[in-house]
Parts: structure tokens; C-alpha cells; sequence
């Protein structure tokens, strides 16, 4: 068995600490071998009944970028007029997605009607193919971070419409839209805090049954 | 910025490799401060408008330990009714569960109905709550393995009664059954691909849109 080190636990923890949701990028491209050693650890991550449902696109085209981008500025307006106020004031002041900077977009599905794994595990809980996906995602995430790069995960997104802008197979359900790049800028503090819209808990809270 | 060194980055795939479903575990007990600082993880983890959603149940009592097993059993069984012949004979030697002898069970709840965060990035995927949760336990299952533990995560349960079984409080949503110990035996290799259910897909195949 592989032994890791106190130095190596302590790097962890700060990876984690780091590894903020980024919605702030520089334009500057990712080089072709970087991000594809970010995605190959989508081929270390564990999955339920080893069905391996992650999908993943690269959306490159300025047509299906620009529908992605159109789509989130239309759901996020929607968003907006669920608050009222200074609520509605401080959530329009928010960045919610890097997608006009990042220089990757990342569109992660679940084909939830793979036949991979012959469905085990997945018979009373079929969602746990989807949250294998997320599992593959946030390990992505950390590897990405490890390389100095910055994951946004933009959840503002109306997934049936983006479907049809992507010519999506039946079947597929969207996980994840992610922006991948340099981020122009790091913390420690989630923007979110920053800016006032919630705090994070003080301690966690655990119950016993 | 805080910068990865590549030795550590050697560490993260290394420990990325290592991560596998843990469902043969010793019964030596798990010291409390070490389960701590595996829960603490939770505190590091990014969340939907840092809604924070997860909510964590240790499940100590015996009455609890053996509902939540007398579930997984039950529902393991109805599984196996799904499959015929050879692919019957081979579900039915898995060990899917490793309930009986580790020392910790935990089971991770989303708080559907959470005011924390306000809402946001959640509107039109409310998803993002429960798929944040399994975005903590991914890096809580990292923690436990850098310091030597194992993590199963155990799907083959009905949801439904467990709530029951716990009196879970309405508006949670049953994530992750979560076993925690010490592994019995490591290896790279997953278990259902040694057991000849399932293999590995040779590459990770990317589309472009």
C-alpha cells in the first residue's frame, strides 16, 4: 500500500482550500496537454458499478459558445426576478460565469442509458450514475487547480434549451458546464462571502441516530 | 497564488489511483480525531451559493446500524432478481457492502429546502444542491484515503425506508451511505473489474460541438 506523507497531507488541504470556484479568467489559451491531463482523470475516478457515464464535449465552436452564453444570460435574468430589492440589487452585481474569458468550455454529461456497468448499484438509486459524474468532475477540478488552472461550474443554464443548441443524444443529462483557464486572479474567501450574498457555516453540524 | 510542486501533483494521482471503493474493511475502530478531520472536509467544500447543504448522520446506535444493513440486504436481493444465469451467479458473489465490519457508517443527507444561499445557481438546477453534497464527499473520500482510511459508498439501499428508519426530517434527500475504516487489502485494480463484471474503458473518448 501507497503511504502519503504529512508534507503531501498538508498540500491537500491547501489544494482544497484553494480550489474556489473561478469565474475570473485571463484570455490566455490552455495548452493542448495541460487540459488533457486534466481530463484523463476522468479515467482514475470510481463510478458506480463501473459504468463510466461521464460524456464529455468540448464546445469550440463560436456558434455553440455563443448559444451557451446566450443561455445563460437569458436563465440568469429569470434568476433575477426571483429577488426583490436590495437582494435583486446585490445578485445582478455578481459574476456568476467566466464564459466570455475562459478559454475552454467543458460540457459534462451523464448517459444514464449506458448499459456499462449492467446497472449494478444503480437499481434502487439510478442517480448515482449522475453523482459518479460529479465525483469524476470534482477530481478534475482538483487536478486542474494542482496545475495553477481555474474550474468555474456554471449551474445558471437552462439544460433542455442547451441540449438542443448541442445536438444532445437522448438519454444524456447535463452534470456540468465548465469553464476551464487561467484565472486572473486567487483567493481564499468564496466570491459569494466577498461580496456579502451568505457566509459560510461557522462549524459543521453532526447528528447521531 | 499558492503554487503545487510536481512531486505533489505526483501524490495527487497516486492518491487518485489509490481511491477505490473501499468493501473489505478490518473492524479496528477509527480514532475520533481522525474522523474528524475527514469530516472536516465538508468545510472546505465549495457549494451551490454556498448553500452548505450537506447534512451528516453518524449511525451508531445498533437498532440504526442493523435497519440500515437489513435494508441493504433486502434491497441487494431484489437487485439480484434483475439478473439471470451466469450474470445472476457472478452478482450474487460480489460483496457489495462492506456494513458488517466497518467501524463507521455514515449517512450524508442535501437539505433540499435549505434558505442558506439564498437560491442561487439553483433555479433552474435544483440538482446542484445534492450534486454539491457529492462534491464533498468526493474530497472527504480523498482525506480518508491520504490518511490511510477506506471509504464504500454504498447505493444498493432504499432510500426511502432509511429515512424512515432514521426519521430523517422531511425536504432531505438520502446522498451517500458512507462506510469509513480500515481497509482490509489494497489495490489498484477495482474489484468488480477483477471479478470479471466489469472492465475499464480502454480511453476516454471526447466529441466536440
Amino acid at each position: 500500500m501507497d503511504e502519503f506523507s504529512d508534507d503531501f497531507r498538508a498540500g491537500l488541504h491547501d489544494l482544497m482550500r484553494w480550489r474556489r470556484d473561478v469565474r475570473h479568467f485571463s484570455t490566455d489559451p490552455v495548452d493542448a496537454a495541460l487540459l488533457k491531463q486534466c481530463l484523463d482523470t476522468f479515467s482514475l475516478a470510481p463510478s458506480v458499478g463501473l459504468s463510466e457515464p461521464w460524456r464529455i464535449l468540448r464546445v469550440r465552436s463560436s456558434q455553440s459558445k455563443a448559444a451557451a452564453i446566450r443561455n445563460f444570460m437569458e436563465t440568469n435574468a429569470k434568476a433575477l426576478d426571483g429577488y426583490t430589492g436590495d437582494q435583486a440589487k446585490l445578485y445582478a452585481s455578481l459574476k456568476l460565469s467566466g464564459m466570455n474569458d475562459a478559454p475552454e468550455h467543458l460540457a459534462v454529461y451523464c448517459d444514464d442509458s449506458t448499459d456499462k456497468g449492467a446497472g449494478l448499484g444503480a437499481a434502487s438509486m439510478p442517480e448515482m450514475r449522475r453523482y459518479s459524474v460529479v465525483g469524476a468532475v470534482t477530481l478534475m477540478w482538483l487536478t486542474a487547480r494542482a496545475l495553477g488552472l481555474g474550474v468555474g461550474w456554471v449551474s445558471v443554464l437552462d439544460p433542455k434549451r442547451l441540449n438542443a443548441d448541442l445536438e444532445i443524444p437522448d438519454g444524456w443529462t447535463l452534470v456540468a458546464y465548465l469553464c476551464v483557464g487561467w484565472p486572473a486572479k486567487n483567493t481564499l474567501t468564496p466570491e459569494l462571502e466577498t461580496k456579502g450574498w451568505e457566509v459560510r457555516a461557522p462549524a459543521l453540524h453532526i447528528e447521531s441516530r
